[in-house]
């Protein structure tokens, strides 16, 4: 039986909902008060769920302090103030709703960990929004 | 691969458990305080998530302003502020017991969804107790 | 200087708020939905909050576990699972709005402490409302 | 003795911090990644209180519904999915800290409660940081 | 269709992360400030979520109450205000990660549970950090 | 009027309550499962509040990564992962209460602020017990 593991991180951003190819009223309706044009922010939570045998040697699944430098590394730093439209190239033609962050965010992970582990990214975007996506 | 998205929803309501077919006696034996006749009250939080696609055009699975609506008209409206047991015409036969309840949420819910989306409902009684029904 | 040392207590009950002197058209119109004749409830969480002197010999104001027995005693036991304002003598002719709550914990746990004590009462009925009431 | 009753609004922003009259150097070395001149935000949440006489007829010290009606067009309508700086005209040359911010918000209410009435904001910036300020 | 109800439980407790096998220097390599020879501890949140179908005459998966006592005898008294290390037998040879105190606690709640129920152990040992375990 | 800002800062930490000049049956009878002798331990969440006018260059009345240093050097590198008993000086003869914990931190902080600034210490032991002390 595989156990799961979860480590937290968190990031403060600005962003806009908004798709380039329709006029300024669809993204309006559409959108709402989130296609609003000066952009508006969330304190972002995300958890980092991996799967995978638990090591005997160790008792682990993956090191925390591990899964932490990653975070860091793959979601902090490009992401905390960050403007999520503007400065991070995969939302350039991508609207960064919080499915699309959460599909980003996976794949910034995923890179790094071993083929047996299945990952799963829970992102909070306001107290009461929350999104999941991941293997299984 | 699929993303599932939640919105919370938020009711404060009274209930009592209660089975009708029993004497007194043993409901106080089964139910013990949850049975006391005066009726009790919890601040429900409720989470429905919703599973499918993410439309290339929006980046959505549901839009979150759709979903706060259906959430409002079937859940806020019908239990907030009411008394679960005497003013919801579902629990007059049957037991407003925290998985009725969310089985009860689920129904309200999964009728205004596409066919292609599934649901998952996590209701959250006190800090202290949860439920979750849905597919899958 | 003095140290302010507070415990969690928690209660589930049912109340409405109404005046008897009123006429139900005025109970409606200046209590709106917390005036429903059928009841609803609250998960209210309580903070007991005691100020005073450290005592050299034990390091503590006052012991928490006497703190908690009096919570038990002279809050969770008189209001958990209870209908406020059928079942709690106290509020008989008081209307159980949170303010008047935490004037009535107020009351039953300053009883049991010292004189040189100095007492807060932090009372949250629902995640969106709190009250605060005590010496100082 | 007096009652404090407490109501918690939410708004999302996007914000930095600037002070126009200095180099981008010095903004830079003073706000840090606060400065990044594409901006970043934040889930703020706000609690506001306030402080008065529980009225022996309705047992409030004031009604929560007029308060969160407050709340919502002084605080929410305002700032919810707004830039801070670009979008409210208090902060065109004041720096929008989470110190300002509050100063703000105390203004947008103060103006509207009793003069016996006296007002604190609690302004949740991040899960990590907060301001109070007010009457005392 | 199958409904899933949690209780939590609370234990505050002490424990270092070693392994015997091994030389000072490579547990303190491995299991960095966990590692630390005097112990260090946390306040311990477990969710104990039991899957099964809902009774009919009682709208119950299991009774609350009866979780409840099993979570405070399989699983508080034995470990709230322990060193886990030293006073647990099941980890004289194990090394007490998040991990393996998920595995310990399913065990422990397991042989209380009808072979029709499944059980899941969410654990979180840190606000940032928690494990999930069981059927599936 | 001032303004009050606070910073929380974390540690995981163990300890015992322990009175060196009492007899070990003085100890349980007074500490409770607190005197457990292989110590246990607690995930310790502290708010350090500093209060003082808002400058008007920068609108802070202290930076925030300003006391994030602070508090980590002087708070989260002496107690996180440790034995409070054992590793922590202040306490070789003082009982580590919360209430003492909160006192040594205020000393640890109160030397790095300027003298017209004021220092509340917010410290939470467990979910449910917190301890407050400071100027004022």
């Amino acid at each position: 039986m595989k156990v799961t593991i979860c480590r937290k991180g968190y990031f403060s951003a600005a962003h806009k909902l908004y798709n380039p190819k329709w006029s300024k009223e669809k993204n309006d309706e559409v959108f709402e008060k989130c296609a609003y044009p000066n952009y508006h922010g969330h304190d972002f939570e995300v958890h980092v769920c991996v799967t995978g045998d638990v090591d005997p040697e160790t008792g682990f699944v993956i090191r925390i302090s591990d899964l932490k430098k990653i975070i860091k590394q793959e979601v902090e730093i490009p992401l905390d103030h960050k403007n999520i439209n503007m400065d991070v190239p995969y939302f350039k033609d991508k609207n960064p709703t919080t499915e699309n962050l959460a599909i980003f965010i996976y794949s910034q992970i995923k890179k790094h960990l071993k083929k047996e582990h299945q990952l799963e990214i829970i992102l909070h975007e306001t107290p009461k929004n929350y999104v999941r996506y991941g293997d299984s």
